[in-house]
């Protein structure tokens, strides 16, 4: 079996559209949500499959940067009640056990962030604010390249590395206090 | 609180070191790692904290392409055989629960294969193939914009992306096979 | 602060109504649940909270056994067909998720099994077999020691251990047999 | 295929295995471990596998009765600190991620509490406090009503939801306030 030249054609493909994906989120709905962590309670966040694992990353440096953080779904939790942060994950915004935790979400009173990458989808009547990550490909490539939700994951992973980077600024942290919240396993 | 120009300050940087990193990788290590599952019997894959989410990531993947996996310390494991295929993701290349995992796995007769960013690091002296993700950075500048290991992280989740798509060539899959062992939440 | 007897009052308590519990079972209930992984494909198992962690116990030793398991929500997924075998743990039976999920496995065709501690629940009606684990039993000793779902998942996991015996005798394999198939993590 | 009478008998040889079992606890240890949760910080829990599980269904409990608790190797977690409290379930004494943490641990000066079915096993002497759950059987008898760690599993699950029922009692909680902090996911 010889080596094709796929690996490299979508490792170009993937960074190409989620750069483009990226540069389509307005500045606003960054500063909505940003600033949406000094003015409610605690951060929820739920995402199914590639969606869950995205968001976990997320949750996990919240924990680092100090917010109070649970994963929907996770061991250790706690109820959801107004005044709390829920962000949802779900590349097709129809996936049912996030759409009902965005129902359940809004009637509690909780400020809802989805981040999609369908803009006209069940989640998005739900939320508060949705952050919409779609672009427009060759479907033809975007299957050999970039099977399923492949665009929307990397995108996600990405812009919420941002956020991140973002949140650390306003809350005038540093990688150093940080790291002093991130739970290890080495000996000391 | 008013906006800054962090986040896509942020979003740039990550892209563009996440570009430079992925560059750097050994067209021959991608053959070689890609290969290795026509040779191997079964699939385990092991990552601490965000790699551990990086390395599920890739899990789910192999088995929408109709790889045996499991991913090691979850639910549903089997026993590692003399001729497995382990795949190990680790930033630092020195984190405890990876590098026991390494040994054990090396012991066994396992095929290893280690992603780390560390040429150097306690792993690296027991895998078959070493993938190093590394790159040169202004630590200013990497401390701001891609805290602790998200440089690493991010360049992991698209390579193994890539990886995917390469292997999805070579076992003749299509997006519609892959979709058909997805597991689904979905009103039929 | 001087130690209390509701340690032991607790223990007793438990293993009492635990007992009363079980003893309710019908005897054709259990063989109808054991015989049905012999008429089935594969297994799916589902609970949320503690009745999750008390599921996922039982999917490990089904692996033990060599039946193919998944956890719904786990990692490693696969979609749903007809002709597998769900099993849903829920102790109020109206669980949102373990619902949703009852009701997708319905209309998939898959053979459900509900194990709850509420006859007249939500879940009840989609089940092709619902084993009922409640008791009678004074709500102010309940609650001081055996708080919430307590008495419920104590009995589902014991009760689960014996369907694991009973499956254990009918398909012939022995502990050294379930051994072989155990994930370790220990030095060979 | 024809119901044998093998679940019926495991689970009573289940329950009169477990209730000798847990008769064999000292008091002191019980008051001791109890005691710890009000003179330490935090609490840390952690178990691989179905001991895993088991863990993870006291931290729920923890949570529920208002203790900070992470599981080790969860999403959301925190570095230990001396003063900390560790919680290891293990039915070996062996098992190789177990028995690191513990050594991490106790270097980092958390107190750490050890349950385990073996007293002469590499865990224990780590441990400030172990609780040893084991009892004399026939191992035929054992291996076909209870096989691997079973017995151990059960006892230890209904041990903690002792200790729960203690620790209500000493921290002046109630089923309500516990259920105040159950998370849920149902519609208000």
């Amino acid at each position: 079996m010889t080596g094709t030249d796929t690996f490299h054609e979508s490792l170009q493909y993937i960074q190409q559209k989620t750069k483009s994906i990226l540069e389509s989120v307005p500045r606003e709905n960054i500063d909505r949500v940003t600033e949406a962590f000094f003015t409610t309670n605690r951060t929820f966040v739920y995402g199914a499959g590639r969606s869950g694992l995205v968001s976990k990353a997320f949750a996990i440096r919240l924990v680092h940067l100090g917010f109070q953080t649970f994963v929907i779904g996770g061991t250790i939790g706690a109820p959801i009640k107004k005044g709390d942060l829920v962000w949802i994950v779900t590349g097709s915004g129809e996936t049912i056990p996030s759409v009902m935790t965005a129902e359940i979400a809004k009637k509690i009173g909780a400020t809802l962030v989805v981040i999609t990458g369908k803009k006209q989808s069940r989640i998005t009547k739900f939320a508060d604010i949705a952050i919409i990550l779609s672009v427009d490909c060759l479907e033809k490539e975007q299957k050999q390249y970039a099977p399923l939700g492949t665009l929307f994951e990397a995108s996600t992973w990405i812009l919420l590395d941002g956020i991140i980077a973002e949140l650390m600024k306003k809350k005038k942290e540093t990688e150093e206090s940080m790291r002093s919240r991130h739970a290890t396993l080495e000996l000391p």
